[in-house]
């Protein structure tokens, strides 16, 4: 009977039965609650570590206040598991697929989830907003708290919303810090170093354990006690310093706080509460706190692994090709062997853009900004005016916080900057806000910008190395998440193009098919089934999807139909592009564009996806086919251009 | 000879120059300084106070450092005059106009110039990459100095940058931080009421005056002394803080400096490049010190005024119709009455984007976030969680600054927030990174938004009052610089569109114009242009590009040939939209785009650029006239839809 093994967890249907615990049991659902996420994420995958950190400090937020009528928003969300089960869900085996909990905050699962943008250092400015709102409404007894890592803390809105919040001296915003000293990797930075001057990162646990057995569970003489201790260490100045910071912005501060103490936290938030006015809590946890293979797991302490064995922590083999992102980053490594001046830039990214082994070859040429994608993309600027070309890897989402920097900063000056977007078009179980859809439109506004879009592991490696070849002004190469899709080489070429396929057909119908990257091979299988009605069709992969080939222009006038597939929204980009190309070029040869529509997408696997989004060859064929036909049958199938 | 009155200034060529003229002669080079700046901006118009403000400043700057090989980037720009002088740029006739000097600093211009983008809180981020360069290329005797206002450090950028800028303790990036305490209006904030622990703002003056008639004239003991007398009003603690906060994330701290005493700054600036590290150098200046009409202007110190007598300072009379900006401001104060959840937010352009009245009338519901147009947007998406409705308003190109939090904080969250975007369009003389041609773009991209185009004063007034009555999503109304275009009364509707003009025709070719927002006039008079020649012409105006109304599929069908006109870009914006519309509803009638071309447009007149651009009637209807021959003479020019 497994449901035995978390009696208390079982109970708590809402916050209020939560309330109704006695603090002597708390150590019991807190074990419990980290034994069913070991247990639910071991068969799923999921976001493990960053929930295991904040299961005391989950508890104490939602016995201390009050929601929905208080308001707790989790930044980033991938933390916010605790505070589903103590919201009352408790079925985690569909998490993060088809019909399952989402891995972030969902307003459609619970009246309790508010924020389900997972980009990070949203939630201090969501937080100003709603304690403005209340307090222009009279309803200043809600109180706001927004649950923020050390992590978020690096990103620039975070900042504009302290300086926001602190001008706000009676609007009391509740910001509470989940430090944990890494945010996805170590963080790095002058706010880390500050902040670790507040922890003795060796000795941390050792000295909370004498706290903890030598002095009075009040928080209190706690944290004077933490003081004096960490005092001894580091010099009264030091210790001093952390306040002052956030004092010098007129906020209150409260802490360090042992944020695995859920008794000293829940002392640390009612105080907070008490003021009155912006406080920063500031609780020191443990990033897989509770789960040995989490704690000890020295590259991000199990943030969000696949499938694993609960007991060992051993993951699962994922078998297949190897990554899109991992080619990138031993291509990488090679590139960086021949050429001293290629850089490279992540946004606490190190790990999962695949930059780990070039930080291993060449450690003093990579820069780990935090997460700060907007001085990621102006700092490579400042890199390429000093003579270097740096490579900005990013997940393709993330792109969306520095259009302006590359639009202003890296592409106005004209500046020799790569980016190199991971995790593009549909990702699957991550949700809306991860799906990398926006960038190839993005990028299309961009002038003077280059963007490659390979179609397989080859072409990752040889349009990485055309773009760090460019010198007079950006460039981009994007591709997806997952192994790498199967080379496959061109029958022929057609300008810069490469031809996948080509069907010569028997009725005098013919099909150009524009496959964008990851969609080649959905496209040459969509293609010999259309081929089978006797349709010609040719295959064709733009590889530089921006300029487009002019070569195009002229295969459009051979065509009764240009169609272009691509793994991105649907609204201004690459199919938009190319009708744009034929609309100046005065050739009116219909065009049809399949990609992503443009709306938020939930999560689901990439598979489920695309199949209900008719991005499966059949799909594909069978819409081609009858968009074709319809063009040939009203006899305009084949304009010429009126040049 | 008018030449005569400036002999010190007209004899520097370059910063060579400027470092052989003894200590002695500097102010009588500032007052030359600023009697050619008030006499050439009074003629042309121009950044006016904020240049004024650092005279002293940039002497210092240019003799202590050298130019270009050290480099000084000066963030925003619009403070960069006094650094064109001194770098031997001494034609002011056509500042700002076309063929003239850029109002920012501009690389086509001279070897010392660096930065051309505008929008604000860059130029650490440059800096940190640029000294991450220098040190890569063991090029480390090169300085790379950074001045930014109090203003431009409430933007995350910032932020981001100082915490990378002071983990690399070993590259020495030095930041002046330029504190006049009003960045374009008054900062708010926690930031600048910790710095203005730093200010008496009233005694100021009077202190100043005082150590520097009373102590020797050495900054560490003119430092000693302002400090005492500071302490003397503001406490000890106070006076100890500012340091703190810089030198938590690990800065040196050197300030505050009188920004007006030359020599001070020189001592300063020299002593910050001796530590070898980070350092922040925090200067007191007074934005347009020395010109009374500015010193005492109260809304923005002549920011950036147009001509004006030089003596009086009095503006000169623009005349014309009251401006878009100030339409919406008046709509926002009678729409305020009514509605009491109608909240306002700017990010510190309070008078520019017309919100000055609605402050006024309701004081407690106007928020003023700083230049933190992140923070503007998701804090705004707050304030709707909690039941307002709030009205963000912001210059067209600083929308890109937020574009991620637009999409996932607000319309993932389908949360009514109504946007106000000002200066769209070809703007004129501020240049490339002042053009608003990138919003609508950038707004096609975002599922469940709503953008509307007001064509003149009437729409504005019509069209915002219908985006506030939108409450199950958010919604965007654009509009450009300079007064209002003249009411045009619709002569017919088809759908929720406005039907502007119908020409029959005679020669059976029909051309459906969709004239988008302030393009209304243009596309009326080209349709004129366009009857004479027999040609049938139906100019719509859509009022709501997003979405667009289904009606002009129908009307598309009517038709020869479909052409958008829009000031945006033409990639992605409303051009691209008609044309999948239509492809997506399977209806080929040829399109044709007209718009500004996807590359940065420099500075000139507003007219100049658009006919440059072929916008004009006249170019508008030869190349319409053109089009639609072409298609008509291939035969295909009236294909019907396939349905």
């Amino acid at each position: 009977m497994e449901e035995l093994k978390h009696v208390l967890l079982e109970s708590i249907k809402g916050p209020e039965d939560l309330k109704r615990l006695d603090a002597e049991q708390l150590p019991q659902l807190a074990g419990e609650i980290r034994e069913f996420m070991v247990d639910a994420v071991s068969k799923t995958g999921g976001h493990l570590g960053p929930s295991l950190g904040v299961v005391e400090l989950t508890i104490a937020l939602h016995r201390v206040f009050d929601s929905p009528r208080d308001k707790i928003l989790f930044d980033t969300g991938h933390q916010a598991y605790v505070h589903k089960m103590l919201t009352g869900r408790h079925d985690w085996s569909l998490l993060r697929q088809r019909g399952g909990l989402s891995g972030y905050p969902n307003r459609a699962e619970s009246e309790h989830d508010l924020v389900e943008n997972s980009h990070a250092s949203t939630a201090l400015s969501y937080a100003d907003g709603l304690a403005k709102a209340f307090q222009l409404r009279g309803e200043d007894e809600r109180a706001v708290i927004a649950v923020v890592g050390d992590g978020a803390l690096t990103g620039g809105m975070c900042w504009e919303a302290l300086n926001n919040i602190a001008a706000g001296r009676d609007r009391p915003v509740i910001i509470v810090v989940n430090d944990n000293g890494r945010s996805y990797s170590p963080t790095i930075g002058g706010l880390a170093s500050h902040l670790a001057d507040l922890r003795v990162t060796q000795s941390y646990e050792h000295a909370l354990d004498l706290i903890k057995k030598t002095v009075p569970r009040t928080p209190l003489v706690g944290h004077v006690a933490y003081e004096a201790l960490h005092g001894i260490k580091k010099g009264l100045k030091d210790v001093l310093q952390p306040q002052a910071m956030f004092e010098d912005l007129g906020m209150k501060y409260v802490g360090p706080i042992d944020g695995h103490d859920e008794d000293a936290v829940e002392h640390a938030l009612r105080k907070a509460r008490r003021f009155g006015a912006p406080v920063i809590v500031h609780t020191i946890t443990q990033k897989g706190h509770g789960y040995a293979p989490a704690e000890n797991h020295e590259e991000d302490c199990f943030h969000g692994p696949g499938a694993f064995d609960p007991v060992t922590g051993e993951l699962k083999a994922k078998g297949g090709a190897p990554g899109w992102g991992k080619l990138f980053g031993q291509e990488m490594v090679s590139i960086g062997a021949e050429r001293r001046d290629v850089v490279a830039i992540t946004a606490a990214m190190l790990h999962p853009v695949g930059l780990a082994p070039f930080a291993e070859a060449f450690p003093d040429r990579i820069y780990d900004v935090g997460i700060a994608e907007q001085h990621a993309v102006t700092s490579a600027a400042g890199l390429a005016m000093g003579g270097l070309h740096p490579v900005v890897a990013l997940y393709a989402t993330f792109l969306n916080r520095a259009f302006d920097q590359l639009l202003m900063d890296v592409a106005l000056h004209e500046l020799p900057v790569t980016f190199a977007l991971d995790r593009s078009g549909v990702t699957g179980p991550d949700g809306a806000s991860h799906h990398g859809m926006w960038d190839l439109s993005l990028m299309q506004l961009i002038p003077g910008l280059r963007v490659a879009v390979p179609r397989d592991g080859a072409r990752v490696r040889e349009l990485l190395r055309e773009c760090v070849a460019v010198e007079d002004g950006p460039t981009a190469i994007r591709y997806p998440k997952g192994p790498a899709a199967e080379d496959l080489t061109a029958v022929d070429t057609a300008g810069g193009m490469d031809v996948l396929a080509r069907h010569e057909g028997s009725n005098g119908v013919r099909v150009l098919l524009v496959a964008v990257g990851s969609m080649a091979h959905t496209a040459i299988e969509a293609a010999e089934r259309i081929a089978a009605h006797g349709i010609g069709v040719t295959v064709v992969d733009p590889r530089w999807v921006k300029p487009l080939d002019p070569a195009l222009v002229g295969l459009a006038v051979d065509h009764s139909l240009v169609a272009v597939v691509e793994d991105n929204g649907r609204t201004g980009a690459t199919g938009d592009a190319v009708a744009r190309l034929l609309r100046d070029a005065a050739v009116d040869t219909p065009v049809r564009t399949f990609g992503i529509p443009q709306e938020f997408i939930d999560h689901a696997s990439r598979g489920e996806i695309l199949a209900d989004l008719r991005l499966t060859p059949q799909d594909l064929a069978r819409d081609l086919t009858e968009a074709v036909t319809r063009v040939a049958n009203r006899g305009v199938g084949h304009p010429a251009t009126t040049d």
